[in-house]
């Protein structure tokens, strides 16, 4: 079985269906990183939405407080508890918490693969126990990667290819490319990003340490799904 | 100035302007190649058309005899004087002649550039002449790959890497990816294509010597450009 990745939301042909397959969706800098992190510091569920006034609707109509998270050019929006860097994410402020999130790439790569049978939120931190649900899950499987403005990422792409490696499967040309960037790469990825558009922006915004965090390839087994509107642990409610 | 690359026509965002860009469009396997070839063996002018129907119509409105080329599903059309190998362009076949192709990405590629101020021809044969053309334009850069039926294809961003690095440009992620898979394989290209779907199905038609040709890199000067409607050389009226 081929898997298929796509580099953009924007990339999959029109006539693709996601029916019946496992999608993995990656947004490595930073939303599939955040998620991934509170998730493994005890929030809840996240309820990822497009935009910003759907976030601002949803806390008001919740019985319980939810923590506001999100960014528009990588910077958090105003009014918001929290914006799009894993390391605001501490168990102090996520643990037993519904997150409400919007992202630039993130969130609607998320959406794109809602026609999906399983959606798992991957990152590079969990990307060894991504392609082991993935493989699990017994279904012919889609890598989508949420790139940055409706563009090829690098971060995202090698993410696939980490986890392509660790699924030993077999690969389209962008998972093929995807491969060999990662297999190259694996011992130290950082330098690859130096000069990428999304990694250099962050930077350029103080945030480097982020980026350390989001390229820590396969510490944690937490992997996120997304069903029925909310992404949490496969055991929460 | 940062070269844009996109790995297919679909990739073009949709706010992404063509005007004042030189835009080099790379089909390697296998249409841009046969463009180069032919009119590097002396035919006057190849008109590119997206439908079989639109050939058909050129040819019996053609004051002049001409050369009717293309292929669906890598293979010839029938009724058609030739199919998409470049093999079949020789100097014998071609010279002074007018063709009319059709081919299933590569067409579609130029006719999505149609916006830039300058469009070339590349391709792996002519990468070196193509980067240099590129950069005497003095405009911003965009390679626009052709694809395989709206999806990435190997050998494109291959060639791309080929062309960016003869440039010596700075380039966006995707073309930082094409960098290092012609870096890495830039002495031998081949084994990297071997399992990449393109060439897969060129091969299972028995037309392993076309990706063999197709992949020799810089060894003709000839960059056709796109104006008017026609692919000819610079001189050519």
């Amino acid at each position: 079985m081929v898997v298929d990745t796509f580099a953009f939301p924007g990339a999959i042909p029109v006539d693709y269906s996601m029916a019946g397959r496992c999608c993995v969706v990656l947004d490595v800098l930073r939303a599939t990183t955040c998620m991934t992190t509170a998730l493994a510091h005890g929030a809840q569920r996240i309820l990822p939405v497009a935009e910003v006034e759907e976030a601002l609707a949803l806390r008001a109509a919740a019985e319980e407080p939810v923590l506001l998270c999100g960014e528009r050019g990588a910077v958090r929006i105003s009014g918001f508890d929290a914006g799009n860097s894993p390391l605001e994410f501490t168990e102090e402020a996520v643990r037993g918490r519904t997150l409400v999130m919007t992202t630039t790439n993130g969130t609607r790569a998320i959406l794109a693969a809602s026609g999906a049978a399983r959606i798992l939120i991957g990152c590079m931190r969990n990307a060894q126990a991504t392609a082991q649900r993935a493989l699990e899950a017994g279904l012919p499987v889609t890598l989508l990667c949420a790139g940055t403005a409706g563009r090829y990422s690098m971060e995202d792409v090698l993410a696939a290819g980490a986890i392509l490696a660790a699924m030993g499967a077999e690969a389209d040309d962008l998972g093929q490319t995807a491969r060999i960037l990662w297999e190259q790469h694996k011992t130290d990825p950082i330098p690859l990003l130096r000069h990428t558009r999304h990694t250099q922006r962050l930077i350029a915004l103080g945030m480097e340490d982020d980026v350390q965090f989001c390229m820590e390839p396969s510490v944690t087994d937490t992997v996120p799904e997304y069903r029925d509107g909310a992404v949490k642990l496969p055991g929460n409610p």
